[in-house]
């Protein structure tokens, strides 16, 4: 599939991956994750190049691994360290591919493309996922949609108002101040309420629940499928450093064309110590993303076929702003990325 | 998929649609239908032309129709009402497909093709299905095959004698007179045993089940898949108006190239008030539709894959006389309208 | 798929054919078989030549098959028998393939390609599967994979001392004399370890388990699948007629390209009357071929895609000698059969 390769991508949440075999499908890849005894994340992708057995089927020597079907052993970087049969030696072309792999902020970040490139500083900041001023809840999904449709979601949030109401639905909302801003290769959606009732998911939690408040909501994307999204109740004239606040984190990892891997948190940052606000925002995260983005999303999957979105000639709506600059955008990177590659490589008849 | 465009296809038992949303695919298109508070159908394509979600997944307002997903409005003509984004604007290509719907003898019809030539008395006459003097039991099922091989079915019913022997099996059925007649675009078998044992299917409303009878069976199709069968038995010298008589709606509308929504009834002139006969009639519906044909039909789909039968080069047997001309005389009606849409469209390089 | 047809294939354990129909997907065709009054075997095309229906939907009438559909009836060749339709004239292509079938040390053979070759001593000897002086525990199972990786797991049996372990493993195995030979169209691999442990599989029936033991394992391959596997220990320095063997009898018949039946049998020269032997032979088939063959083989297809393995470049060892030969081999023969085929026909335009 047509993907940027060379930008961090997750792979799992740190927590999914120990000592023992981890498997995922990823960028049309299967991956094999584990962690070395000195806790190193390791991935590699799970095909022995003898005869296309699942590595992940064999077993682990010390750090290495040892394939189930006929016993070569690789190493964490995919060398082959031991072939067991005949007189030992070690085709050159026995290798396994090994992506650099790095633990941040809670996740597990791949990088499939030049690996002389893969600068841990591109990593998105998801700092907010591990500061002790915030309480965060999270899991993953898979969508049987594209990934693409799945950012369209996240960079679209007027949907809340039908897919997610009453409980996200805020008055005044689709009208409201909208600004999409570009910075380098992100995009940030903003949309500010100057004065409203607080939607329900915020109203337990403030003292007066009836009384007006500025309500916000920004959604930025970095490419691939990033998005970090702030959503905030102040009372209106407050400074919204008083307000009640949370920083979604939405990241989506393509798995193929048709499905998607969806890592999504919540940090808040009020009552942190509050199991009944914990098991509140679960319940929404199991309704509003399993129960009505994941049906709604996947039927319009099915509805396109294996169509590009584009390519059936969607009517534009001024909400789409942002996702459709998202896409573009993406398409734009890949198409450098595509020429980049070409002009370096030796160019054959 | 191939199909003849400017004809009534059968798309739901009226009772099947109330004002609840009730989805079908059908024609190779998702469709959403419901009533209007004053009772009048609705048939418009399931799939909002903005983000491609299903209609269906969305709620009705008032007649009209809100997507769950952002929010837009149509009526049933599938004009765009409401744009509840930015200035509210509708963009001129924020339209449903929407086709003509119509109730007709118990059955809602629609009509895929040129909307100005929807004729409603076009619709074949299933007026027996809702006659006082009959007694009428039906429902419809769903075959995993294409509408053509389903006709074929129904058009060559020589096929009772083997696949629903022994109950509806007639001793020298196979040797009778047997006519195909052909009426503009319908085209009728008809077949004629002067005497014979009353098939097992009838005994039981006999007064004597063993004296002689003439039994007869027709069946006329009209394009693309209405089937009306008639068939009976009346002691051997009577006029036939004196016998049991049977009237058979068979009618498939292709919901794909290898799904067939089948609509089927049985009219009977007699014991019009009796539940056992009831009872017999739903039995027997049950057995010979679901458990005998559709195995069958389903069988030779997979058996065939999805080549055209006519392209296997199936040997052909007398009894095959009707149902290949019907195939004949729909191949010619859609190359008709192909002919015809494309000389009435101008011509582009 | 590509097949070579000149030969005999395996299409049931002749006990699994009896007079009640027997339906089996081989060679990218479905069958039907069953055995005539006289207990012959018949094997013909599941399919009727009038409109494709199964004939196993239909009966028998005597050895005659009768269609379940219209009635046409066909003898043990495949000769249409009986029109019941019109003046019941026989069209001259009513012909139902029929292909020699034979039943042959407990295996029923079939032959695909021409029926004047198909000599009955080109039928690999698999005698031992009756021989009185052995002890026979078989039954067959489907591999969701192409028959040629079933294959090539039979003829590296390295993957013993790895996917098998510990049950088969066998010390200094891998390094062990290692001899390739080709003798006409059959090839076999042979290993010899001159004195080990004996391996877990035999241990139970040794009089001393920890007596070093000369240990062998011979498999011999005959195109397209057929593998006869003899394995034995015997104390260092007697010779090996006083050992135990088995002789494993592993026959594969592809159903499709991703599909293949696998019939598979242990013929011991021990404990012929031991109950718990067959028992143990019987456990160690469900494990063996079931819980780690199949898995593996069928996730080093899933691996490939549809993909031939040789396209991929696996890298090659040492193991591979004799698998890569027999693929080599098949090849050769099937463009040979292609070759001579092509040039025993007209040439068309």
């Amino acid at each position: 599939m047509r993907l940027l390769k060379n930008t961090w991508y997750v792979a799992a949440w740190s927590k999914e991956i120990g000592t023992d075999f981890f498997t995922r499908t990823l960028l049309d890849e299967p991956f094999l994750f584990y962690r070395k005894a000195d806790g190193t994340p390791v991935a590699l992708v799970d095909r022995c190049p003898h005869r296309f057995a699942p590595l992940s089927l064999g077993k682990r020597v010390g750090d290495n691994v040892e394939c189930g079907y006929h016993g070569l052993q690789f190493d964490c970087s995919g060398r082959c360290t031991k072939n067991p049969h005949g007189d030992g030696r070690i085709p050159p072309a026995a290798k396994v591919r090994s992506l650099p792999a790095i633990d941040r902020h809670g996740l597990l970040w791949i990088w499939p493309g030049d690996e002389s490139r893969a600068d841990v500083n591109l990593i998105p900041n998801f700092g907010h996922l591990e500061s002790p001023g915030l309480k965060t809840i999270g899991a993953q999904m898979l969508q049987l949609a594209h990934y693409e449709l799945v950012v369209d979601n996240l960079m679209d949030l007027s949907h809340v108002n039908y897919l997610h109401a009453p409980y996200q639905q805020v008055d005044d909302f689709l009208q409201a101040k909208h600004d999409v801003v570009q910075e380098g290769n992100t995009l940030e959606s903003r949309r500010t309420v100057w004065s409203t009732r607080a939607p329900q998911s915020f109203r337990p939690f403030l003292s007066d629940p009836d009384a007006p408040v500025e309500y916000w909501l920004n959604i930025r994307w970095h490419a691939a499928g990033c998005c970090e999204l702030e959503t905030g109740v102040v009372p209106v004239g407050e400074p919204r450093e008083k307000g009640l606040i949370r920083i979604g984190s939405h990241i989506v990892t393509p798995e193929s064309e048709t499905r998607t891997r969806y890592f999504y948190a919540s940090s808040r940052n009020y009552r942190l110590d509050d199991p009944e606000a914990d098991e509140e925002t679960s319940r929404w995260q199991q309704i509003g993303f399993h129960e009505q983005d994941k049906p709604m999303i996947e039927a319009v999957q099915s509805r396109m076929g294996d169509s590009d979105l584009l390519s059936k000639r969607p009517i534009l709506l001024a909400t789409d702003a942002a996702s459709i600059r998202a896409r573009r955008l993406l398409a734009s990177m890949i198409d450098d990325e595509t020429a980049a590659t070409q002009s370096a490589s030796p160019a054959y008849a």
